[in-house]
């Protein structure tokens, strides 16, 4: 991997899935043919690893780490760019994985707010940012925010001021919200050399209007290519171009929603998608009846091409 | 007024306030004054009334018609289109507003779900929009989208479903909200002489990029000159201008939300931005403190020229 | 009816259905049957009307007026009390219905909070039912608190501190939450002439033992005689009879509630139950299908003896 | 401790807190202290550790083994029932601290939803339980319920239907919640031999009176005598001695919440009132001043004496 520290991370970047056996245990094997697979077939060049999509707070400290490192080994000389999340309800085991994402030569971490103790305030959360950060300190730091899932309700731009101060690793956020005032204030308060990356995949063209440095998310895993296009267009200011893609990523994210789109049918369509054997998800999370991914597999084919 | 069924409403459009007298009764003879300002100061041709921003839901029946019909009386010849919004908790009162809209020659009607019962599915919905059209039948209509007010979370797209055998006026949605999957999920299903007008002023310019025909919102009363040139800017392919002055208008309102910005400090803000004597809002809004809405105009005058 | 003012109002109170034609307007010629059923089938002495249950907020003023007026007129000699609500989203047509309901001989107003835009704080809700009582000076002033249906999350005691210098007319609360700290800490400073009513059918016994004086719901249209058992076993300390029969009720609701339980359901399995003819709610509310109903009632049956 | 497996668990239980060192480590040399405060000072003869009130979802597994072993060590011969709560994000980490609390000798264990991934239905739910459960099958186990903190709002009736089929060693709920229809349905449906214990200490009265045989809280920690003898006086029938305790409980509880009543305040209130050295919370939540848990103290010694 290139030295991280320097380098700004833009463009694509999909939140992996975890892969399992079919008894659910981590399936460390599928993890090189995935990254492969994302290379090749999907033109994606970074990865942001044991995030939601990773169903990472379904997994214990000790299989967060086994993964984080095969990732690291098996993304070296493929991907620009490994992001480890580390964040858990535990600052302890935070702070643990994070001290581990340092050895094993990840490019960066990220940390989401906890939620069960959900801090009362921006001071709260920066507290705890600052805490895990400060056992990695030469690691890139990027803070997770995504107050839907979370229900945390605090402004990205209220962590970020004088963030630096804080958190002298700071690079960025990865912004998974759908208030764009508090995007945009991001944007506009954010130093040259961090990133601002989006994370609803459904309304990206709205966030790269607003100055997103690039996206990271789970439909990218399987959207990639369509999304880099997108993302092309939309810097050559084809703007109708741009919107035509994002329209048919929206019908298809409407159309699965109609169904019941969760984490459990979003990896049951990637299997089915990609060929590779992710297998099913952990509980709570349930698997997805087959018939359910391939009825939007199939709408899939019949709005975009292969990649 | 021009013959607005043949006209598509786009570009700006004021959401007015409701002129009080500061003994609480509606003030009509400020409504002229008004017009003159939204068209001469801030180049607006457009407006919206009787809708959140003009308190209705405050008003009596009897006051929103009076309403209604000074606004038409004094917009014509100044103004291209008039909309009057008619919803009401009521489906009889909104049917009255509706006729009288007509009769007084609107150039359309706006109607936002009612919200103390809250419809359960959009077929519910929808019948109630289908029983207020249908009354005032020749009078183009708009559905008021607006789920963080009226906590009604049915999608906008799901009510635009084959809307036209329903509703054969339809002309359009005033979109305001942050879902903006299902905002260009409208866009890409609406005819082109439907209008896709978007309500939340500080991210504009997402609504913009995925295909936005107009705005309507109550800070174009005194954005109005700036939100024009941001639009203009979008057009002409200059994200960048069009990026800086929207980020100035989120952080007016990002710092005005800090202080605790609701309609009471808006209009209070407008008194003093425009000059004009709107009065206070009516019960259950308070009066806001002057030292309030002076500390944001003095934030607003350090971030615009005047317009 | 009795003179009010130094009634205290207790026991069970219905909140009534408003009769509607089957072609949806208000019938005022089944409101004495109705009134003779209730009296005589449920044993239930008075009545709340023009409230949730009876529609209200999709009503227009004057048909609120005419319904009030009749429910007056009828309930004359029969009934105890007769609680006319007055609430309504504008403060100016609140204000015409109290002034109206002391014309026609009510023994209390009752207002909700207003919902859309909703008080920011006890004092902007304190100060909008001042308003309102100040037109009706006489008339027993009832505070209607139901934080679920409005969105207002204002403690009811908030309301309550030293009420009777803003509204000397207080009289007590209908508290409809289930929030039983505030429910707990409103008993524990009422006076002693003011009214605790309890809203929430389905826990009422755990507003007794809390202190209730009474109960007002939709659920004593037909489940009044119980009720009146269930009160009388738990004023006699026969806990174990009071639990029974509220388990019944839940069972019962929770039945309904799994077969989606809303207004126009519970208007219909009235209807059923009563052998009256209330007709179909107005929209936005539903129709419910006669099948729903039907196995409704059946449950209904299979639990209770006819009253 | 008492073979659990014969004994149902009534009465008070204290949630207990978890002791940290002033540098925020785990603090096992304070647990005998604080079981003897219990038993001598509180009269309380139960506990639940490792819970909400415990942080258990700031400590790692390994926190959470070492606290959970040694509060059975110190509590056997003198509480008469220990239960552990094992749940957490992974199910791979319930599973490990339920064998390790079957090793150790503990009473029960209790599991809460997991609440980043949220079940999606009860049979989710109920499936995680199961798996948690299978590893440990001779422990009695407890469902905990408390959908305001996991934002999980599956109907605790509808994790018991058959229940015991699923998990053989079932043994009862901790309702943490305000529905009382459907804790009234829980304790409809329950066998003799559970336990349905209640956790909104402020409205306790109202969950006995619904027929719960037990209550769980934080609070009895310090309110633990005053709170039994609300217990005894409702069981005597002694309904106005228990209302007047309740009350004041609530007015203790209410006067914290208007100042900001969290774990943290929480912890230092405890720690004042108690003499114990149970230290400071853990990040995301956040120290209270001094003079906060000082201001409650206070309050509580106004509306106490000392048990």
């Amino acid at each position: 991997m290139a030295p991280a520290v320097n380098n700004k991370l833009t463009g694509l970047v999909a939140a992996t899935f975890t892969p399992f056996t079919t008894q659910g245990e981590i399936n460390l094997s599928e993890i090189g043919p995935y990254i492969d697979y994302l290379k090749e077939k999907q033109g994606v060049n970074s990865i942001f690893v044991n995030g939601t999509t990773g169903e990472s707070m379904s997994l214990s400290v000790a299989e967060r780490r086994d993964l984080a490192e095969e990732w690291c080994r098996k993304a070296k000389g493929k991907m620009d760019q490994v992001i480890v999340h580390v964040g858990c309800m535990s600052l302890k085991d935070s702070q643990e994985l994070a001290r581990h994402a340092a050895q094993i030569g990840a490019d960066g971490i990220a940390v989401i707010s906890p939620s069960f103790f959900k801090p009362s305030t921006a001071d709260a959360l920066r507290t705890f940012l600052h805490e895990v950060s400060s056992v990695a300190p030469n690691l890139p730091f990027f803070y997770y925010h995504i107050p839907s899932v979370t229900g945390v309700n605090i402004l990205a731009r209220d962590i970020l001021e004088d963030v630096w101060e804080l958190i002298p690793s700071f690079k960025g956020v990865k912004f998974s919200g759908s208030d764009l005032m508090d995007f945009g204030q991001c944007v506009s308060y954010c130093q040259t050399h961090w990133s601002v990356l989006y994370g609803v995949d459904e309304q990206l063209l709205a966030a790269l209007v607003m100055g997103a440095d690039g996206a990271v998310g789970s439909t990218y895993n399987y959207l990639g290519c369509h999304a880099s296009e997108l993302m092309s267009a939309f810097e050559k200011g084809n703007i109708v171009q741009a919107r035509t893609i994002q329209f048919k990523m929206q019908e298809l994210l409407s159309y699965a929603k109609k169904l019941g789109f969760d984490l459990g049918v979003n990896k049951q369509l990637m299997n089915e998608l990609s060929g590779l054997c992710l297998g099913p998800p952990r509980l709570p999370v349930m698997q997805c009846p087959m018939s359910e991914a391939l009825t939007i597999a199939k709408k899939y084919r019949s709005l975009f091409t292969e990649c």
